[in-house]
């Protein structure tokens, strides 16, 4: 990275980048995907072994695997396989391990347990012949090209993306695949928003801590959201599904604490606006990225200042999660170089962080 | 409740039930959970259903079914059950829903679902008769006693503990339930702290946000005192694992910024001091929590007035979840009591949240 880049330009590249990438790996996921498809269709279980934005897009595959495949999907827990040398019986089971940088040790560890106990193992990695390709069977390559800011933008929306494309492959699911050759243009309708998005920062600029609420498939989206503020802002921005805001968490909300709520047009969509209302209602402010269909089911709130919506679109519903991304991304980038960081550099933390 | 008591009057009461409602499950548990155990031990797969606490005590048993049953452990995605209505296969895998009041429609909706498809059904509760009780075909009730302040404590550890019971029937380890016998008296040794935790709070009382750092068996407990410290102090406080929390949120510490690690005499002791060592290095505050085997790991960080560590005492590692749990209790109830507000009651949630 050379002195003179603008702090973000590396970030802002890679996020306007996105649409081909996701291009690239339409072109090749559903290819690559369907041997590891076919073999994982009737698996009993699956395990998803990640860290940091890997994580977050592996929540979205659980729901994904769970709700579409009908497959019970755990996240691994790699303390049991790396430090406790206790991991549990795999077998027969799918296993996929996600690293961008294909050098995470956890998840290479599982991915290696997996395959040594005879599970179905894939790889998903945006770099070849890193270290997880060699440890699972199978292994799906983003083709994002390299990322160079620390926050992961391109390789996160692919990662997201994998999980629909195989999870379109194990079901035979040609309404999803369709969906998934239109995202790159989902994708361009939300960064053409950039400039509305830059305006919206301007309510965070005083916040230290941020709520990102999403339900159902928008949940890792959720995490997603919030990571990004964490890593490039430095805001204590936390994750919460619907549900799970309203048995705690809601009262922290004070005036003018800020929530992001993410609404999509499906069954999530009354409980996260029932969310909303409640943040209102205890003076707290909320930023909605909501589809275009979703927010019809706003109008019901009284406008007021507090409220601010920008609709994403029409992107369909199990794909909003990653327009809910892009936002975001766009939301983290303006908003860390109005508060004088830089998203591209690390602030003690490294783009690849190897733990065991 | 009396508007005469003192604030957090009936939550001490409670803390300090726990040895006594702890040797009420030890008597009842194992043959209460004989029969669901000689079923559960051949499962290929189980799934964890619950929210708030209960959710927390899952993360535990998730670890302790996979790493000592060795059994892959998914917690439930509610949302598929009760609003997507595209719940997975769950036929011959194991089911448990954990729920303090037993009506939490979301918990009893998995546990149903699981039921019909033919899965071992396990609901564990602290209220006879209640709806959960129904759901499922194994039960085990805590028999805790009724619980009045608003945030849970001793049907908490309860759930702790009937997991490890849970686990050391379908594993038959002789070991564990001598331990889980003797867990009253650890619990003990940590309410005679009471002194010395309601001291440690005041490094807390200007915080707004806080960091706990628990890795392995104590991730659960992790989540367990940040959201305690959530409920009743209204910090923003967030749990991570060591590993995750160094892919990232590292970069959120700043000098003064208060954590709180949980340290344990197991595999991840040195990862976990690692962590404080660079919160140390960062400039943050840590509060440690530790066994007194894993205090001398804390020997080679040069004491500084930021570094301050409370022993524990000597519960095995296993189990020394459920003392950081109970220490949490007290520094939340101190630390709630000194700034104003009352534990027992709601500011704007209530004891017993229904969705779905």
């Amino acid at each position: 990275m050379t002195e003179a880049s603008a702090p973000g330009a590396y970030m802002r590249a890679e996020i306007f980048e996105q649409p081909d990438a996701l291009r690239r790996l339409t072109e090749r996921a559903g290819d690559a995907l369907a041997p590891v498809a076919h073999r994982a269709r009737e698996c009993p279980f699956a395990v998803l072994a990640a860290r940091g934005s890997s994580d977050n897009a592996s929540i979205y595959g659980k729901y994904l695997l769970e709700g579409r495949a009908r497959i019970p999907t755990a996240l691994a827990a790699p303390s049991l396989y790396t430090l406790y040398g206790a991991p549990p019986r795999l077998a027969g089971g799918l296993v996929i391990g996600v690293s961008q940088s294909g050098a995470a040790a956890d998840v290479i560890a599982v991915l290696e347990e997996g395959r040594r106990q005879g599970a179905v193992t894939l790889a998903i990695t945006n770099t070849a012949e890193s270290a997880i390709t060699h440890a699972a069977e199978h292994v799906l390559l983003l083709n994002a090209g390299p990322e160079r800011a620390l926050a992961a933008t391109k390789t996160v929306t692919g990662q997201f993306a994998a999980y629909a494309w195989l999870v379109a492959e194990m079901t035979g699911d040609e309404q999803l695949k369709r969906q998934l050759r239109r995202l790159p243009d989902h994708v361009s309708d939300v960064l053409a928003l950039e400039p509305a998005i830059a305006r919206l920062d301007q309510a965070f600029l005083q916040a230290e801590r941020v709520v990102v609420i999403g339900r159902g498939y928008a949940y890792g989206a959720a995490h997603e959201l919030a990571l990004k503020l964490k890593e490039t802002c430095f805001i204590g921005a936390h994750a919460y599904s619907a549900a799970d805001f309203l048995h705690g968490p809601l009262a922290m909300i004070e005036p003018g604490y800020p929530v992001i709520a993410l609404l999509t047009h499906d069954e999530t969509l009354e409980m996260t606006v029932e969310v909303v209302r409640r943040v209102l209602g205890r003076g707290g402010r909320v930023l909605c990225l909501a589809t275009q269909p979703a927010v019809a089911a706003l109008a019901a709130l009284d406008a007021r200042p507090e409220l601010t919506t920008l609709s994403l679109g029409r992107p369909p519903s199990l794909l909003s999660p990653i327009a809910f991304i892009v936002a975001g991304q766009l939301l983290a980038l303006h908003l860390s170089v109005k508060l004088g960081h830089n998203p591209d550099v690390s602030r003690g933390i490294t783009k690849v962080t190897v733990t065991k």
